[in-house]
Order: C-alpha cells, then structure tokens, then sequence
C-alpha cells in the first residue's frame, strides 16, 4: 500500500547554483549533499514537511539525468511513493497494465529499495515506488530519501 | 514559512482517462471532481500520506494547461507549498530575486489564497504559495486543495 510521498526528484544543472533558491527564497534547509555511482548523480535533500525534495545533478554525459536536462531542461524528474510493501506494489501495477522500468527492485541509497515505472503508461510521470529494507527499525520515517 | 508540500498538479488530457490509473495502478482513491471556471480546469483530488496530488484537465483551448499539454505533455505542471505567511513567503522569495507570476495572492478554490512563481527563476519548477484563509478553521490541515 502507499504510504505517502516520499520524496520528488528535481533536475537541476548544478546543485551549487539551485541550492540558494531552495535556501534563501524558500527558506528551506538543505540536509546533505550525497553522490551515487550507480545513477551517476549528486543530489542535495531538504525536508518539506515529511517530503523530501531531491535535487539531482548529473554526473557525466551518459547519467539519465543529463538527458532529461537536455530534451526537457530543468525541471522535476520524478515522484516517489513510498510503500511497505514494494514486490505487491510493483504486481498491482502490472496486472493492471503499467509498463514497468524494473520488474526487481533493486537497491537505491540509504538502504531503500527503489524501482520504476514507465512514463508511458503513468500520463507522463516518472512514477518510482520506494521501501526501507528493514521496516522494523525504529525512526522508518526518518529515513534518508533515495 | 513553509509547513509542507500541499499538492502536486499534474497536467492531463483527460480526468477519465487517467482516474484509473491512479486508483488501480497506484491504489489511491479520488476524493472529488472539482471545475475551477477561473483556471479553466476540471481537477481531481488524490490524497497520498496527507499530501494531494490534483489532477488537471483543461477546459478550453487557451487554458494554461492546454498550452503546457501542446508545449510539454502530460505530465507534473507545478508543485504547491502550504504557508501561514503567504505575504511573507511572497516577500521573501521576491526579496532574493525571484520573479513573481502574482504580486498579490488571489483566491483559488476551497478558500485558499495561491500565488505562484515564474518558473524561469525557480529552476524550471513552476512553484505555488497557498495558504487557508481561515487559519483558525478547525482541521485545516483536511481543506480541499487549489
């Protein structure tokens, strides 16, 4: 089941020049800056009430957040929902036709478990589900965005 | 300040098209359809974790979400922060340097007063200001959104 938004994805050029909008025009605080390999990307996390907002630099040419800059410019990416139960999240949206970007979730930053589904059977939004692997740990809401 | 992300407006063809999408891909149940005569939309209300996401079917040809449909596609059009300051938050963002799509709030639907933000100097994310206009309203936090 959906829990809640967990966090929106924004792409942004370069973290240093976004990060003072975030800051000083909207006055929220920026809670880290992390770099993942694996999606060749850094990203800068500031809590909006429980929600995360994600800004994400590319990294290199090839990362997918470089393409989207380049047919779409600067802009928000994605929305994340976060569930308890990710495998049943990712069947109901099967069964009823979505398109799937990973049949298997597989493992995003902070210990989540993270996977896709495809704009084009989702009206245009990149859709990501997300879980915390260890749903017994205390603080689960706490836990570090994607 | 910044209490929270109130909704997300997502950009549409059509409401009954994309309903189900929402409510048996994702599981997520629509609390209403709403006309904005004002916006020249036909909107419809999710709820996930306390924040909406809002659905926007336009109306008519020079609807704003018309042009974003000819120009970009379905897909996420603005992203709406929940303030008690709406001036202040305005004052604030202007003061940095932000350009303003409204000086002055104006009253948006559910008795909430909205601003936005160009989107030219927010990094591409077409942002919104709204604030209850009865603060002292008991359950607040249950008004309907934009």
């Amino acid at each position: 089941m959906i829990q809640q938004i967990d966090h929106l994805g924004i792409a942004v050029r370069k973290l240093e020049d976004t990060i003072p909008y975030y800051e000083k025009s909207l006055g929220l605080k920026c809670h880290g800056v992390e770099e993942v390999e694996s999606q060749k990307v850094r990203t800068a996390f500031f809590d909006a009430g429980g929600v995360h907002i994600e800004l994400l630099e590319p990294t290199a040419d090839d990362s997918p957040i470089a393409k989207f800059l380049e047919t779409r410019g600067e802009g928000i990416h994605h929305i994340a929902f976060r569930t308890d139960d990710i495998e049943g999240q990712l069947k109901q949206a099967s069964e009823s036709g979505v398109r799937l970007i990973h049949e298997v979730p597989f493992e995003g930053a902070a210990e989540k478990l993270v996977a896709f589904l495809h704009p084009k059977s989702t009206h245009g939004v990149l859709t990501e589900f997300c879980m915390a692997k260890h749903h017994d740990a205390a603080g689960e809401g706490d836990s570090m965005v994607e």
